[in-house]
């Protein structure tokens, strides 16, 4: 692969020059078109030739409206980052719509620098690679243009420069020992790059491998693709309206008809339940701070179906130091800018530490589904990218569990008409909630479909009956010490 | 201070309840006007109670509407927020306008913690407090409700307490070794929190010591107080026009009047100066980047000045993963829910890393200033806002220093007609260039008196002659190299 940008291309500096005069004004016109539209660019830049990648930085500032640009290096893992899990830091970069992230290193330097360093073997290596195809599919499902540079020196070009730069004292203040380091490891490096660059340049995200010998040729051909690319994207026809999706017929008894609604506990019984799992928990959650597990529980269910006084039962167990409720509302403009899961890796709590979500992530298979706020292809394609970003989750250490409180459609409207008659309550019912009503049955298809494709080993679903709330609280509780306990040993 | 607190104060079931019904729906209804309201309110809680503080998070998000409220607990420092000035936590954690922001501890459990462990001295705790004063004050004059609630308990009463729930399997299992030091702590941090509340207890962000004895009356008090004060803050009315800032003389000859405009190099002694002075920079940023210091630099100038070309010029020497140029914009609608500064703190560099800003926190006394975009009260107080925000950058150890690029109004239209023939710079050219131009004198008298006020020794201005782009340039490399060898030693 690498031997195509080993053929000496070069361009001379008035071939360069004339060039640019036409480059500059479009690249600025593509930007500006850019900002109009509805995706971003995510330009991921490494390579043999670390000075030319710093130089291409350098000069797409220039020859670009620099305000547009969103540059990050990424270096060593921070304490922060690697409190996470190991995508959390390229989500938090990521451009919004209309803008240009120009991102160095990141995964692709990530996964490289371990398999060298004998930190991962070959196989982790190609789980890597999934990873890494997973993160640029999902990126480029949402509209995303991902475009990658290598910039590319053979190893004998590489020496011949450093020991070139060491005789010229215009060069030789740039030298660092870690170059020398560089370039002798480049014999074990290149064939894992070159695996890597085989195994994740796809159609949605291809890689340019691009000669650095000769600056000239290297930055032009680097501006001239990245042009092209949004150009093509900027101007492709539209894409047909997606195949709806088939009505799959309704198994005839589905995970929620299975659940017992009349599960129920009496006063006493709760009262001491409640006690002895709270108690149980806080101690779970203490010990979980101390091995640095953390947890991520997810609350869907009915409107009026109890999340949030099951949630404030947690809570109760709790200090305020271990935990954070997330409640998750319609996104803002802001996050719309972004891919929907977005606005949730923001939200992950670090080692150590409980976040806690009133409604999530899964409002992408539920009411955007049934409310046709996600076209058909959208909600569709989130069951897979759902699971990958909880798996990831799980393979950090995390405890994932996910709780759908089930109530019956004459819970519900009891409820409702209760709420109306408690004074503080009454701001919770709106006339949506009546509306919401009506399409129980689209409901109930979005939650079995739901819980069938993303309930894991890891990242389970509990469907809790919560008729009976007191039921339905010790029920969690319980749940959730059990998780903990089985991550805990 | 803290006897007015041990009283005894208790509320019965009944009367709490009863209470209840009607301050629920008022909380509700004050936290919804909030929400339309162009402030935010920010309430920091802490005290000796710690089962009392979790338990008024808790009931504070039961009573009122939870997605409305962000709670932050701030627990020991990271990695990622000890490499950065101490306040630039509590800055990324305010809420926006018509949120909730529930701190924990914060900045002041932070200061009592490093006093009573002997981190700091008397003086320095000063100092510290200090520092919060003008914090509070910062948000206070943009609106913000600061309240503050101390949850206090005697210590005869705490060690009561922690004795009966050894004894109670109900209590026991939240029962910590590090209660028991807590309360043998007391006796020596009660001095301290007398101080530090006493001293930082203003007008502008009052504390509230609550007695925490009788969980009914803590809650009720607490939620009554914010109720109240929340309530009190949206019926105010509005605040007078400020004062129209004199028209003060200006001086005859001010600070741009006596930089020499016919400072100029020859293309050799530039080439050959800017050789020498990249390299320069290039080892001192290393040595910086090796001594863990960080470095802001900021970019103001006349449109047209040049403050691209040297920074570019800048870059040039350093890796992308030594800088970030960070372009300032016109703040967007999420930026303009906060402080002025808040976009600002949340683009600090961290350790060891250098943040170029192309323009900055100045457009608040430049172009706000003269074009009516801030209040004349806004743009007056943020001299001293500004010089706070940057001496807290030189305390924490940053090297932090700022340029105006100077040159005349003919240099000025002689550019903006050469830019008008360049393609790729015709996008920079707009009618409102042309319009600013008429406003010379008013942006020199602002230059002036910005450059007067916020040049410190810590963070000082350099006005650099740039009717030549070449001498403009080295003038910026010599300045930042002399700017980091006298920090470096």
């Amino acid at each position: 692969m690498f031997e195509s940008a080993e053929n000496g291309n070069k361009i001379g500096r008035k071939e360069y020059e004339h060039a640019l005069d036409d480059l500059r004004v479009e690249l600025l016109n593509a930007q500006f078109d850019l900002q109009q539209a509805p995706f971003s660019v995510l330009v991921l830049l490494m390579g043999v030739d670390r000075w030319g990648v710093d130089d291409v930085v350098s000069v797409l500032h220039e020859w670009m409206d620099a305000r547009h640009i969103d540059t990050h290096f990424f270096g060593r893992v921070t304490e922060q980052e690697r409190e996470r899990p190991r995508f959390w830091r390229y989500w938090q970069a990521l451009p919004s719509d209309g803008e240009i992230g120009l991102h160095i290193g990141a995964w692709a330097l990530g996964a490289l620098a371990d398999r060298l360093d004998g930190e991962i073997d070959d196989a982790r290596l190609e789980q890597r690679i999934g990873q890494v195809r997973r993160f640029e599919r999902a990126l480029s499902d949402r509209g995303t243009l991902v475009i990658k540079f290598w910039c590319h020196l053979s190893k004998k070009e590489y020496e011949k420069r450093l020991k070139k730069a060491r005789k010229n004292p215009e060069l030789e203040p740039y030298l660092e020992k870690s170059d020398w380091k560089r370039c002798e490891a480049l014999d074990d490096l290149l064939p894992f790059a070159e695996r890597f660059i085989g195994r994740t340049s796809t159609s949605d995200a291809p890689w340019h491998v691009i000669e650095s010998t000769d600056f000239r040729y290297r930055n032009l051909t680097i501006a001239q693709t990245l042009l092209a690319s949004i150009r093509a994207r900027l101007e492709a026809p539209e894409p047909p309206p997606s195949a709806k999706a088939p009505a799959v017929p309704r198994a005839r008894k589905g995970v929620l008809d299975t659940v017992d609604l009349t599960s129920a506990l009496d006063k006493e019984a709760y009262k001491s339940e409640l006690q002895t799992q709270q108690a149980r928990l806080h101690q779970l959650v203490r010990k979980a701070w101390k091995k640095n597990v953390s947890t991520v529980l997810v609350f869907e269910g009915w409107d009026a179906a109890g999340k949030g006084g099951a949630i404030r039962r947690l809570t109760r167990a709790l200090s305020a130091r271990d935990y954070r409720v997330i409640p998750v509302a319609a996104p803002t403009d802001e996050e719309n800018a972004y891919h929907y899961l977005w606005r949730f890796w923001r939200q992950l709590p670090r080692d150590g530490q409980m976040a806690i979500f009133d409604r999530s992530w899964y409002g992408r298979v539920l009411v955007e589904r049934v409310e046709g706020f996600a076209r058909d292809d959208e909600w569709q394609r989130a069951y897979q990218e759902i699971v990958d970003f909880e798996s990831q989750l799980a393979e950090h250490g995390a405890v994932v569990h996910k709780f759908w409180l089930h109530i019956s459609q004459d819970d519900q409207l009891a409820r409702f008409q209760a709420r109306e008659k408690t004074p503080y309550k009454k701001y919770k019912i709106t006339d949506d909630d009546y509306r919401n009503r009506d399409k129980w049955d689209d409901y109930v298809d979005a939650v079995e479909e739901m819980v069938t494709r993303t309930s894991t080993d890891s990242c389970p679903w509990t469907v809790v009956p919560a008729s009976d709330k007191k039921f339905a609280r010790v029920e969690v509780l319980k749940t959730v010490c059990k998780a903990l306990e089985r991550r805990l040993g």
